[in-house]
């Protein structure tokens, strides 16, 4: 599959890094003689922070490619995104442009914040507004609006590439999430203005408090709880009053001059002067990369996306040493510690995932779990072998050492492109009855799937040196 | 310290919660026959979520007191804080009330959302604007506002009990954060109201977007990072314009009828009502402390304040084995796993703690290591004897069983209030020059800390069975 971006910022930069990781290939339109070091410079960011949502590989990467015209990026283009200034002339000119040399079947999506799609089409194109939010490369949320059919067509495809598309029903200025977005801009310049609080104490009433309730559950699932038991009928009443207060300034407008751009601009420089930019980008896809990783154990929002997402990547069969892989996926910025490598911890949670994936291959999966009966680890015994950085992948194949009766011992290596393991993990996991949370033999296909995968490894190296489920001397 | 809370409803309990946890006895006023049962269960739900914030155990809980006059509520109090319903006539009875019976130097807090302290005080009261965000046990921002003096007093009493003050400095109505809301709100209910998105809809494009963005960095920093390169200025001079654009309806209001309440509550049910409001808030809680907790690993925004307040919790010294404790926490619900226990990963997050601890008391602190050596862990070996679940309080004590050249080999035992540990790590860390990475011997002080702690735990027992640092046979 093929995306066509026209305009390479930091948007059409950040859709270029999002198709690209998914396996894409990428044609970027940009005359900028600039544009190429930037859309790197988005790509490295994205390939540092996107891959570590997953605990599965990313496909390959696709090819990317620079055109300054048009036609030379479109061609046999699926997706073609427009991310270029919101000036409405300038967008029905590439319009006009792309109509001439597009494929007829290609998505054709404007990265617009509010121009609607009756705007965009004037001169007869067939654009639908596809509105991401940065950094493309991690939030998912891309506001879809326009043809029945073509919305349709370019959710599928975008959550092909770990993406939430959200088709708006009814055309509006501004889609849904920007008009939040400017009531609050509006509002902010307001407080800025009349002294009432600096860029950086709106900052802080927003991330201590509402925004975390807003990165997990929204408005009104938020305002359910707080309703409490007496429910949301019983909120909106105590609420729906306050409607007439002047809680807000937003009958008004301030004027945006010179004075107003020079107090936000000095606010800001206070706030965040200490870190540059890419400083800034880093921190921010760490935090991103870490809370939506939270989230997905609950599955919750973004989490829910990446779960799904997750499951659609596939991972190889067999690993370096001919042994199955349980697991594969890139460390993660959240992984890393003061020596700046990946910290001791997280190499239990990745050879937990891939004891994991062997319960499952043997039979013992969630539905297995439900029935009473699991595996419950009695040891394991870890030896870091050879530094893993951010960014590195990790291959974890398993040799099934013992697996009769009620004990399953296991032999995870992680690889990382090296000769030999840069770490290994044993572990010694007990079969048990969940309601009396006693050891008791497996039986049925558990216990079958169990004997066939020790003795198909039996024949294979084994470590010199094991210390769990020795013969004690 | 005592606190008094004034009203026992979802933020008074909040903030009840808060204080308790926190050590402080909390007398609770409120009239309401359902009060205790309510205080009850907002502080069930505090208990399971607000110390799994920390790698530290909070103070021992402080004592609940449930009253139904002010009188006998506020006897004592250093803190009175008010969280009636928003109606000024009411909230003036109770300040008369409280003036006549509270010890002077009290500081008299209000949770109003909306009111100005010219207004709470129009009868004579020194009432200032405490006002804090729901669940108040777990979200650290408190919006103060009022006289100089007695904010600056709150504010200290805030930061000991773990939560982020934002002094405002001019008094305006609905504060800081509540503008943003109420402008948030009154959009949102357009939309409803026209029919343009759902609650369920307007929900994901909130959570799925800039919801995630403001959780760590507010709205002027992560516009800062829009404007890219160019700068804060460049990015104010592109969205300048659309000040004047139809991107919001928020020159008016929509009329808030019984037809409006029905579309709202219902689209409410539909998109959450299969689940109950405690599981509701026991979601919300558990993404809260997650995402928190990733926060806090960078020191962005509410993971800063979890940060310096866990700096001053303090660790007993020793610990039911007479061995150092290394590290003292309560379970958080993100470490259990499918089997309803805390997963094996987490053993190795919490002793990779301890072995950093350890390697503090020997000197090789975040100094030592900047100055360019350090410790990395070679193997490590867990065993799991108990199970431990969540909301249980670990105590981790360690024993260093050799520390003699370049090998540290350390015993880690986990405590839940058993009479044997509920699990035991065995590791070995090796001291190492970060700019070669090769394996160093220590010298000065770190050498001599780390023989003095081993000839200090010599006579301590030792287990039968240790693994890592043996002579091989």
């Amino acid at each position: 599959m093929k995306a066509a971006i026209i305009g390479g910022g930091v948007i059409g930069g950040g859709w270029a890094a999002r198709f690209l990781l998914n396996g894409w290939d990428v044609a970027v339109c940009d005359p900028d003689p600039e544009a190429e070091r930037k859309i790197g410079e988005v790509l490295a960011n994205a390939r540092r922070a996107l891959p570590g949502l997953y605990e599965r590989p990313l496909p390959a990467e696709g090819a990317l490619s620079l055109h300054t015209t048009i036609a030379g990026a479109v061609s046999g283009a699926d997706w073609i995104q427009e991310s270029v200034p919101e000036r409405l002339e300038i967008k029905h000119a590439i319009y006009d442009e792309i109509a001439a040399t597009a494929p007829p079947d290609a998505v054709i999506g404007s990265s617009t914040s509010g121009f609607k799609p009756s705007e965009l089409n004037r001169t007869g194109a067939r654009v639908i507004v596809a509105h991401p939010f940065n950094p493309v490369y991690l939030l998912p949320l891309v506001e879809l609006v326009g043809d029945a059919g073509e919305t349709a067509r370019a959710a599928d495809i975008l959550r092909g590439i770990g993406m939430f598309p959200l088709t708006v029903r009814k055309e509006i200025d501004a889609h849904i999430a920007d008009r939040f977005l400017e009531a609050v801009w509006r509002e902010a310049l307001w407080l800025v203005k009349d002294g009432v609080a600096s860029t950086a104490e709106i900052d802080e009433a927003i991330r201590m408090g509402f925004g975390l309730r807003w990165a997990q559950m929204g408005l009104f699932e938020t305002y359910r709880i707080a309703g409490g038991e007496a429910g949301m009928r019983h909120f909106l009443e105590q609420f729906g009053p306050c409607l007439t207060w002047p809680w807000t300034k937003l009958m008004d407008v301030p004027e945006f001059d010179d004075a107003l751009v020079e107090l936000i601009a000095g606010q800001s420089d206070a706030q965040s002067g200490h870190l540059s930019i890419r400083e800034l980008e880093r921190l921010r896809d760490e935090n991103l990369v870490a809370m939506m990783r939270a989230l997905k154990r609950t599955g919750s929002g973004a989490g829910g996306v990446i779960a799904a997402h997750e499951k659609t990547l596939s991972v190889p069969d067999t690993g370096p040493d001919g042994l199955p892989v349980t697991l594969e996926m890139q460390v993660p910025t959240s992984f890393v510690d003061y020596n700046g490598h990946m910290n001791e911890a997280p190499y239990l949670e990745v050879g937990a995932r891939a004891s994991d994936r062997v319960m499952e291959m043997i039979g013992a999966d969630a539905d297995y779990i439900a029935g009473g009966l699991s595996y419950f680890t009695a040891e394991n015994h870890i030896r870091y072998l050879a530094e893993i950085d951010i960014g590195d992948r990790i291959t974890v194949t398993t040799q099934a050492l013992g697996g009769d009766g009620r004990k399953l011992h296991l032999l995870h290596r992680f690889w990382t492109g090296g000769e030999t393991p840069a770490a290994t993990m044993e572990t010694l996991l007990l079969h048990v009855d969940l309601s009396s949370r006693r050891v008791v033999a497996p039986e049925g296909v558990v216990a079958d799937r169990a004997r066939t995968l020790v003795a198909a490894h039996q024949g294979h190296e084994r470590p010199a040196r094991l210390v769990l489920n020795q013969p004690r001397g």
